[in-house]
């Protein structure tokens, strides 16, 4: 077995973070990598200068993860096809509406045996198709498999090397096992396990859930209320695991991708500052968006509009209450201070 | 199948939130409950006044929870024995030091078919046996069924009616939906399990996850440090459960008892400030006892330090990495520091 190249197919905020990681680990275990990664940049001009060649040069991201060195085994290449056409693990890290065109690109054009690792969260969204995973896209399009990272991991503090976890969902164990030599460190300890399908939707959901933690500090309700909600959301989260993801098993929502990160989610992040104004203001989603996000959207509530239209369908809305509610507060159809009724008489306490 | 009697043996501020419910529901369900309720009250002078008197005339406990109104059918008694004897439900909310002397009181005076329901929180410990549940005391002195209630469950939020969930822990699911109808009101959800033993265990191992939460908030670590702490506490929260509980099941830890308790006392809770202060400070535990709770002794350094003896007895330490720093940190023989060196090579990541 020859060694591996590995390729980084975006360089976000996250993308740079995880580069960092990987053009350490591929120099620690050079009997199982290559040492070169080539990293696929969008390029753009910062003060005049090509980002690639900034980052290339003076090994740092200015525009999206500035002051944090990257090795300098990482490349930046501005063409996805010269970045990923001989490499043997790809890992994709770019916004989720990018993949289908960035895929695209890359099919045909990839080795046939290499093997994808998504760290994107959220669903992909057609009119035609509805919710799919993010994993399954790639794979259709690329026709190689794909697993997937997620846990409770900001950018930022991941750069800063914090202790933190994260899950790998592989569809082997060994698959597993070849991933976590690429990004397990110290300070970013992986766990391996196979219900891949799991862990990455709970990395769609758990915004969801954070809309409705925020919801409960707008109103200044206590932390047993709030406790209440989380739970609950985890409750729904599982039930919609075990309704529509086959081989789905409840031991993943205790991984870092489940619990963790729905913790850390819904006392930080944007969806819980998203609950929290959608009470405190009256303004719309669109409103909102724009004033807190400069225009780009929430992730929770284009994820609670997909999973509603999906459980009105089956006539499922009464199990997942939360979830209902949620999306019909984002659409201003509900007012937020009705939220907890809806919670009285979930089905978790019959 | 005659009306049931219901006593509550306490009156602190849990004893008077959960005594406002009480006396709702009995006559509320009058089928199932007689509408006196006796609760027995460690009597004491306020303002040279009786206390017991003042709860019979002003229906409130101007001590332990002032501002909030008692039901008229609570009725508080000072004697234990006469409050106790003739009731079909003995809920007990006692400080967890008195459970012994009170038992001791009412041995051999109560009905001989009676149930408890515990709600207190903590162990039992003596040099002799070690660690025991409180239910199992109270089950051993009154030789009565001893069911538990336990949640994120702050007592001044359930006076205000503010949402959140428990669970009861009961012998059957019988027995447990009897319980719920004395306890279960619109803003108050049960649910039932016949784990009753891990219901408990959670109410007691929290606290100590709870301080490793503070000692990471007090090292001004970011959100995925903490999630990540909370998540390996509870993992093992559910080894220990495993380990050492006839029974015990991980659906157990999906309940209010488990991850909802654990997450409102990782955010909240004087575990989680003592935690902080420990690593903020040099003081000794007593220091920040006498500062913080005026002599009162923090939870969570008492059931450390009774876990740890036992792993160490059955050379389990290496098992439990986080249990084991806690206890360390609390006895001030380990650095808080290095509390997250002892975390980088977790069971849980191999």
């Amino acid at each position: 077995m020859g060694k591996k190249r590995v390729c980084i197919v975006g360089s976000g905020n996250w993308g740079s973070a995880i580069a960092k990681i990987i053009g350490k680990n591929v120099r620690d275990r050079s009997e199982l990598f290559e040492e070169t990664v080539m990293m696929y940049m969008y390029e753009e001009l910062v003060d005049g200068r090509k980002l690639t060649e900034i980052v290339n040069t003076e090994h740092e991201n200015v525009k999206y993860l500035p002051g944090i060195k990257l090795p300098d085994n990482i490349v930046a290449v501005p063409d996805v096809v010269e970045a990923s056409k001989d490499a043997d693990i790809l890992v994709f890290v770019i916004p989720h509406q990018f993949v289908k065109t960035t895929c695209r690109s890359m099919a045909g054009k990839i080795k046939k045996d290499a093997v994808a690792v998504s760290l994107i969260k959220g669903f992909d969204q057609t009119p035609e198709v509805g919710i799919q995973l993010i994993s399954t896209v790639i794979h259709d399009m690329l026709n190689i498999d794909c697993a997937v990272l997620m846990g409770a991991n900001l950018a930022h503090e991941v750069a800063e090397e914090q202790f933190c976890e994260t899950t790998i969902g592989a569809a082997t164990e060994e698959e597993g096992n070849l991933i976590k030599e690429v990004f397990e460190t110290p300070y970013f300890r992986c766990s391996v396990v196979t219900d891949a399908q799991t862990v990455e939707m709970c990395g769609a959901l758990k915004n969801v859930v954070a809309i409705g933690a925020g919801i409960v500090d707008g109103l200044k309700m206590g932390d047993n209320t709030k406790a209440a909600v989380i739970r609950l959301g985890l409750m729904e989260m599982v039930a919609f695991g075990e309704m529509f993801i086959p081989g789905c098993t409840r031991e993943t929502f205790f991984e870092s991708c489940g619990v963790a990160d729905l913790v850390a989610t819904c006392h930080g992040g944007r969806n819980r500052t998203l609950g929290e104004a959608v009470v405190q203001s009256e303004k719309t989603l669109k409103e909102l968006e724009k004033e807190i996000l400069h225009g780009q959207s929430f992730q929770g509530p284009l994820v609670a509009r997909e999973i509603y239209s999906m459980l009105e369908q089956k006539k499922l809305t009464e199990r997942f209450p939360l979830f209902t509610a949620i999306h019909q507060i984002c659409k201003r159809e509900m007012d937020p201070r009705a939220f907890i009724e809806c919670l009285r008489n979930h089905p978790e306490h019959l």
